[in-house]
C-alpha cells in the first residue's frame, strides 16, 4: 500500500455515509399517517424506489436521456411506483416535499465522527451520484462536516463512467493515486481503481435491511477495508 | 425588500472573505529572504498579478482561450511578473509553490466568525472565480465554514457572465430570487442582481491597501449594505 501520498478522501454517499433505506421507511410511514395512507409497505417502498435509481441513471449513462439530475430521476421513479403500490390522493406538493426526503436522509452512527476524524488527516468529499443540492441539503440536516461537495453534477458523468472519478481528482487538482475512493460497494470501488484511485472499502451490512446477504469480505485489489469510519480514521493513523 | 425568501448565500471570496493583497504581500516577503530577492515591492507585486486577473479571465469570456481555470491563468500572470519585476533564480518548484499562495489567502478578521453566524440562518456558498481546489485548500487553512464550495469551474463560466450566477441557483436547487450574491464589489452584485439574485454589499476599504480609494457607499438598488459578516449577521436577524 502507497497510501502516504492520499491527500483526499472521497465519498460515495447512498448507503455508505446514509442510511437510506430506514430514511424513506420512515418518511413513508410519516407520510402515510398524515395522509391516512393504509397497507403500505414502506420498507418495500424505499427498495422499490431505490432499485429504481440505477435504471434510470444508465439512460443518461447511455444517451437515451441527455443529462438530468437525481432529484429529476427520484421524481420520475417516484411517479412510477406510486402507481404501482397504487397509493393516490397524494397533491402535487405532497409528492414535491416526499421526493425531497432524499436529502434528508439519516448518517449511520458512525459517520458524524468518522468523518470528524477523518477530516482532521485529509480533505473529504462526497462523490455522489446525488445532485449538488441533495448533498448540500443532506449535510446541513445531518451535520455531515465535507471540505468539499463532489457530485456526479460537478462533471455531467454518473459513477461508475470514469469521467466521474477523473473528474473529481481534477477539480481537488490531485493526481488520481492522491484520492481514495470510499464506498460500501465494490463496484464504486473497482471502477475508482481502474481510475487509479486507491480504495477504502466500508460495508455496511445493513443497507438493505436485515433480511438480506451484504457482501463484506475484503478483496486483494482493495486498499484499506474497515468497519466503518471510526475504525478507517483509526487504520489511516488518526 | 423581500429577503424572508432568501435560503443561501453566495459569497465573491477574493477581497470579500479574504484579504489577498496582505496575504501575497507576505508570502513574496517569505520566499524573497528564503531565496536572497531583493529590491522588490512585494505589496507592488500583489497588486500586479491581482491586475493581471482580469483580463486573463476576459480572454476565457471572450472565447479567446478555452475554459482554463484560475490556477492556470494565476501562473501565467506569475510567469509574466516575475520577468517584469527581474526577477530570477526561481526552480519550477519555487514557482509552482509561490501560485499555490493563493490557496492559503488569510480571511479578514471577522470572516470566519460572520460565516459562522450565518450559516445557522442560511446555506453558505462560495461563488467566485477561484477554482475548486483552491477554494477547498483556502476554506480548510483559514477555517472558513462553507457548506459547499461553487465555482466559476462549476459552470465553466467567470464571473460577471450571468450563467455564472444563474448556474449556482440551478446546483442549489433554488429560485435565483432564494439566493443573495455578497460581495466587496458593485460590478459582481450588479451581474448577480440583473440574474434576479437578491444582493449584499459588504464592502472592504483596505482590499487594495491604505493608500487606494474604494467605494464603499450603498445604493437604491442593493438589498443590505454591510460594514462586514457580523453586520451581516445581525442585520439578517441572526
Amino acid at each position: 500500500m502507497t497510501l502516504e501520498k492520499v491527500k483526499a478522501l472521497t465519498f460515495d454517499v447512498f448507503g455508505t455515509v446514509v442510511d437510506w433505506r430506514s430514511s424513506i421507511t420512515r418518511e413513508g410511514e410519516k407520510l402515510a399517517e398524515a395522509k391516512g395512507i393504509t397497507g403500505v409497505d414502506w420498507a418495500e417502498f424505499a427498495t422499490a424506489w431505490r432499485a429504481g435509481y440505477g435504471p434510470s441513471m444508465a439512460k443518461v449513462r447511455t444517451g437515451e436521456l441527455g443529462w438530468t439530475k437525481i432529484d429529476v430521476l427520484h421524481r420520475m421513479i417516484l411517479d412510477e411506483i406510486l402507481a404501482r403500490f397504487e397509493i393516490t390522493g397524494l397533491s402535487e406538493d405532497d409528492k414535491k416535499e416526499f421526493n425531497l426526503a432524499w436529502h434528508r436522509l439519516t448518517p449511520w452512527p458512525d459517520s458524524v465522527s468518522g468523518l470528524t476524524r477523518l477530516k482532521k488527516g485529509y480533505i473529504i468529499s462526497t462523490l455522489s451520484n446525488g445532485n449538488i443540492a441533495l448533498l448540500t441539503n443532506m449535510a446541513k440536516n445531518g451535520g455531515l462536516p465535507w471540505d468539499v461537495i463532489l457530485s456526479a453534477e460537478s462533471v455531467n458523468h454518473y459513477k461508475p463512467d470514469p469521467e466521474t472519478y477523473l473528474g473529481a481528482a481534477d477539480l481537488l487538482g490531485l493526481e488520481p493515486s492522491e484520492v481514495m475512493m470510499t464506498a460500501a460497494h465494490k463496484g464504486d470501488l473497482k471502477a475508482a481503481a481502474a481510475c487509479g484511485l486507491r480504495t477504502a472499502f466500508v460495508p455496511r451490512p445493513m443497507e438493505h435491511g436485515p433480511d438480506r446477504e451484504v457482501d463484506v469480505e475484503t478483496e486483494d485489489w482493495i486498499d484499506v477495508t474497515s468497519s466503518d469510519f471510526n475504525d478507517l480514521a483509526s487504520k489511516l493513523g488518526l
